[in-house]
């Protein structure tokens, strides 16, 4: 079972567990079309590389802080499509949550995943007594999660800085996209009781490469390749790198934040498997002959349109 | 300092520890607008009360629950204030939060509050290493508070009851208000290091009694001395235990439960100081002369009526 195999399977199994069919019926369908069969799994896999290179000496402590990580996610993204911001009616190419079932069920939605990603995180401790040093580990993986999500620089915090009419692009950034990669590699190293600073840097980086990944897309992407309308930056006046450094600016920050992470992971036994990986992921949060195809577009057009005028 | 005055001073410390200044200027006045200076604070009373006449050994975890249960308790009020629910302008004599700021601040503000509830919980393990029994505490604080709260049994599940067509009304009440009583008074002996489940019958007495005294108030109250809008179950066509057992019907019932609750602490030193304590709470929950006064204005008035017809 690879990675990616191994966190649809517990995304399934926790899925079960916590969300019975006692729960409201609507509810429960709307939880299950939110989280099931799941996005790229991006943060949950990184995790889950950090936490098998570090030991992975308590397997099913790692599966459940990948379904945590994937959760809170999830939480962010049908809250984020509601009408009162995105009003995305797509999400990974289905329905977003309230346009499929309702506005009240997408808010109780996102609310019952936040909590789910704890009561995940809990879960062993709840069937069994654990070691001090497991249960110390869960404590800690629910701190670092915690900080990625809430305030005061977590993705709530991020979406929060779009209310504001004064804004630091890359404090946006930073706690928009930014924090929930940093959780997720600390929490990858502390789930199999490694330290978790020496990843600082590739959570960071990776981070922001996504971010841009995202603006970069926004401009150039087609609606088909990732699943949700694009264009929302500048439809929502949101503040955003391709805007800021310029599409060739953008890009370039793009490839210069991929080898800062590709360059920050640790020496360990699986330090070149994990490069790869992240080389791999580059390559498909911005494909480079998509992005050369769209500018040499741009630019046949805006020379046409210099010749005609 | 009394309980209350504990609670109020818990509030505002983990207040300014987790919502920094670094936090969207919005985002942090939308919080504080939301949980300070406090309701009644009767989740967090009950809890604080229950820990006390436990031993109440370990203070600080005595403070952080009593502050998880009120931000929980807050962040179901601001979300359930917002238009797709309630759509009410006023929550505790003042605008609710999507009113005073915007929708998306309001969401985001119980979103905040939910995942702020664990890092309280949480905030002392991040201070220092705990023992492995105060670590085992808080695990065990975080699990019942997470069920009084998620999916399948939570406030947010209750809520949820709402929107399905077919409903049991104990369920959905069960659900909506007693879920998060019956975790307070778990929480309580927890925290405590006693054993929960000879509490469960007071939590679920006392959770019953609340909504029901919520429904009577909705019929008999006056927005003045609640502080919200009144009328909204039969507005909204929620489920009501007013309109199920008629209005003489559910202070019967109120007033039985009330008596179960009482009658329901286990035998400990502090005994006769928590039922006092409840059937205090009972008299400010339905005051029984402003019922009496509702019952024999509206008798009078169905007796002129009928004169006149």
């Amino acid at each position: 079972m690879n990675i990616e195999e191994r966190i649809h399977a517990a995304l399934e199994r926790h899925f079960r567990e916590v969300v019975s069919p006692n729960t409201p019926p609507s509810l429960r369908a709307a939880i299950e079309h939110a989280i099931l069969p799941g996005g790229a799994l991006i943060r949950p896999q990184l995790y889950m590389a950090v936490a098998v290179v570090s030991g992975d000496d308590a397997p099913l402590l790692t599966d459940a802080g990948a379904v945590a990580l994937e959760l809170m996610h999830c939480a962010s993204l049908v809250h984020d499509d509601m009408p009162c911001f995105d009003n995305a009616q797509m999400r990974r190419g289905k329905k977003s949550v309230h346009a499929a079932f309702s506005e009240p069920i997408a808010l109780l939605t996102g609310d019952a995943l936040i909590v789910m990603a704890y009561q995940v995180l809990l879960s062993e401790s709840a069937k069994r007594p654990l070691s001090a040093e497991h249960s110390n580990r869960i404590l800690k993986m629910m701190s670092v999660l915690s900080q990625g999500v809430g305030v005061p620089n977590g993705i709530v915090a991020g979406q929060a800085w779009e209310c504001e009419s004064k804004v630091d692009l890359w404090k946006y950034q930073r706690s928009k996209t930014g924090s929930l990669f940093t959780a997720a590699v600390f929490m990858g190293a502390i789930v199999a009781g490694a330290n978790p600073e020496p990843w600082r840097a590739v959570g960071e980086s990776l981070g922001d490469a996504y971010q841009i990944a995202d603006d970069i897309r926004d401009v150039i992407g087609q609606v088909d390749l990732i699943g949700k309308p694009v264009g929302q930056d500048a439809e929502h006046g949101r503040p955003s790198a391709a805007q800021a450094l310029g599409l060739e600016g953008a890009n370039l920050e793009f490839k210069r934040l991929i080898e800062s992470a590709a360059n920050g992971v640790p020496h360990c036994e699986g330090r070149e498997i994990l490069r790869a990986m992240i080389y791999k992921e580059s390559e498909r949060l911005v494909p480079q002959s998509e992005y050369q195809k769209f500018v040499q577009l741009a630019k046949a057009r805006s020379t046409a349109a210099d010749a005609v005028l």
